[in-house]
């Protein structure tokens, strides 16, 4: 049976088998708490970035965001929202890339650099090069309050995730999406882009999602049983487009390194451009699929993948249209604002990618040759 | 036995068994091509780009590269050039991603598109959508010269590789990337960042690419050796740092596609975040190493691999120090500048994918599930 406790962030496992369980559990009261006192009735507090970012984030027309492993797939997400929302542009780059190249400093940019932990060592060692740079300003997103991340960077934003035991990240991913994204508002209403009604819709549903999230951690039983059939496959295919497309790599992330079966995450535009050859019967294939623009599209998609005898699951809302048949699962979640849907269906990943490992028997808060920190190269 | 024609670009597979071999093999000759006329004594020739181009190139401050599968990961190794040979701003994007979300131009901003046939329906609808927006110009790399891509785009560079009839492109990709070092040897000299003494050494190593791609091309019988042992494996990892990851992309790229394993690639530091819970005795890893500043790095990750008993190749020079030993199979391959490194230890790959193929019996000009150009979304 399982129970969920709200604001426990002890470093003790609880009524919970595994730690990874309990975090995922506990994601409804983090977010909670990274909302707190970051919110005003229909905007975003600047005052929770700290001292001078008002007056730098007006001048900001360039993002640089670097990151490795689950905290570059919450980058990710933010150059989608970043562009959409803010009217900025922005790149993502993986730290351990980013820090050895000639890179080139864009215009009034601002360098963010994620980790739950505030340690990652090229994750440091890419702000340190920013730093001697001419970058406006360095900002950290991190779960620690104390990391060299934070003590290095001009302006932080704390992800309120509290300890996270499982090396495989869940709660910090999900609250730093919600950092990220206070970040874009903010920065949106400072360049003056985002629309007042656009934020204050997106502060109310920000306030909404941690009861959404419960609805979704409700589901669970169901994706225990799809897990299930997950359990004795070697491989699997995530896809999603848009938003969705870091979520399914973040998805696939989660099932590598506590499944160990090879999942690979593609946008879902790129299949035909190769990954379709891998499609049949062994390649399961799972889509996050918001009922969105984008949805006709990803259904041609799946489409293709169903007629080469892949079996599919689908995460989609009640309006997607979209059914279960032979071969196709279809997982309905809470319908939501479309900016929210990284945050909403990286949870059922997150649980299925836990049941597959329950199944397989694997150590799933300390999955074999991975450490919860990387802090040395 | 294998032949070495030299200028044959027929739709015919001559002495071949596959098309895709006898592309991979006329590989020196289409190179040759693609330089003729385009290299002065100690330069790129700013002509080759067409009218308009000294005067756009001389304003270019940012690059938008934009292409789908292999030209995606031309691309990619394009970003790496930009903005250390030429100090401008890049960024690549898939064009499924690129095409259907609001996206910020950069000021002063190139687009460039990529595609073999010209005719990819994503790139073409990012092209039009550029068209309609605020870019300096609009430049396409291509192989057809009547394609909609070279007739919509304001400059083009053609890649001189023929008619490609294998699905998985090999001879389009080197081209590609020939033409995309030459765009950047351009714009590096219009914007007075690229040194002539450097501009001249490359021009020259560029004159001795094809015979050093010869070269590389003799060493088949020993890859056709490898990959006997790879025809039962049902896993790869491709690794690689800095311009070697595309590289390493564009291996597992091929793998994929025509002997259906499931290669993925990572940038060599991500390891350590979640792809080495993958590494066991039935993972494979190749790793792309030439002799540069990051081979120090990639030593250190590639002996977690053979600490967690994954087999591993190993493509370096005879510089690097490697030795093949006990679960380690070093290849060497010939010493060259660090910036012709992409093009030359792609080769391997092709052929190693190649012959893996074959062993397993695929059908390799014509993979299941694939079309040659992706012609509809």
């Amino acid at each position: 049976t399982v129970e969920y406790p709200q604001g426990e962030q002890s470093a003790d496992k609880g009524a919970y088998r595994h730690f990874m369980l309990k975090e995922i559990h506990e994601q409804p009261a983090v977010m909670q708490r990274t909302l707190e006192g970051r919110l005003q009735e229909n905007a975003v507090s600047l005052e929770a970035f700290g001292k001078g970012a008002a007056e730098c984030f007006g001048k900001v027309t360039n993002v640089q965001i670097v990151a490795c492993g689950t905290s570059f797939n919450a980058g990710l997400v933010a150059k989608y929202w970043l562009e959409a929302l803010a009217g900025i542009s922005c790149q993502v780059e993986v730290a351990s890339e980013f820090r050895y190249r000639d890179t080139v400093t864009p215009k009034d940019c601002l360098l963010v650099c994620i980790s739950q932990s505030g340690e990652t060592a090229d994750t440091l060692a890419a702000l340190r090069k920013a730093n001697s740079g001419d970058y406006l300003a360095t900002l950290a997103v991190c779960n620690v309050p104390t990391s060299s991340l934070v003590r290095e960077a001009d302006l932080h934003l704390l992800a309120q995730a509290g300890p996270e035991i499982g090396v495989a990240s869940t709660k910090a991913f999900t609250t730093q999406l919600i950092c990220l994204l206070l970040l874009c508002l903010a920065l949106g209403r400072a360049r003056g882009h985002l629309d007042n009604a656009v934020e204050a819709e997106l502060v109310a549903e920000l306030r909404r999602l941690p009861a959404r999230v419960g609805e979704v951690l409700a589901m669970e039983k169901k994706i225990a049983l799809l897990a299930e059939r997950f359990a004795e496959k070697h491989h699997c295919l995530f896809v999603g487009r848009g938003t969705q497309y870091p979520v399914a790599l973040e998805g696939a992330l989660k099932l590598k390194e506590i499944s160990y079966i090879h999942a690979e995450a593609y946008p879902a535009g790129e299949l035909k451009h190769g990954p379709l050859a891998l499609v049949d019967a062994d390649m399961p294939v799972i889509a996050v699929a918001p009922n969105n623009e984008l949805l006709e599209k990803l259904k041609s998609n799946l489409q293709e993948v169903r007629a080469r005898g892949g079996e599919l699951v689908v995460f989609a809302d009640a309006h997607s249209g979209l059914e279960s048949s032979e071969g196709v699962s279809v997982l309905t979640l809470p319908a939501i604002h479309d900016g929210l849907t990284p945050v909403l269906y990286t949870v059922p990943l997150q649980l299925l990618a836990y049941h597959v490992a329950v199944h397989k028997g694997t150590d799933v808060d300390q999955p074999r040759n991975l450490a919860k920190s990387v802090t040395v190269e």
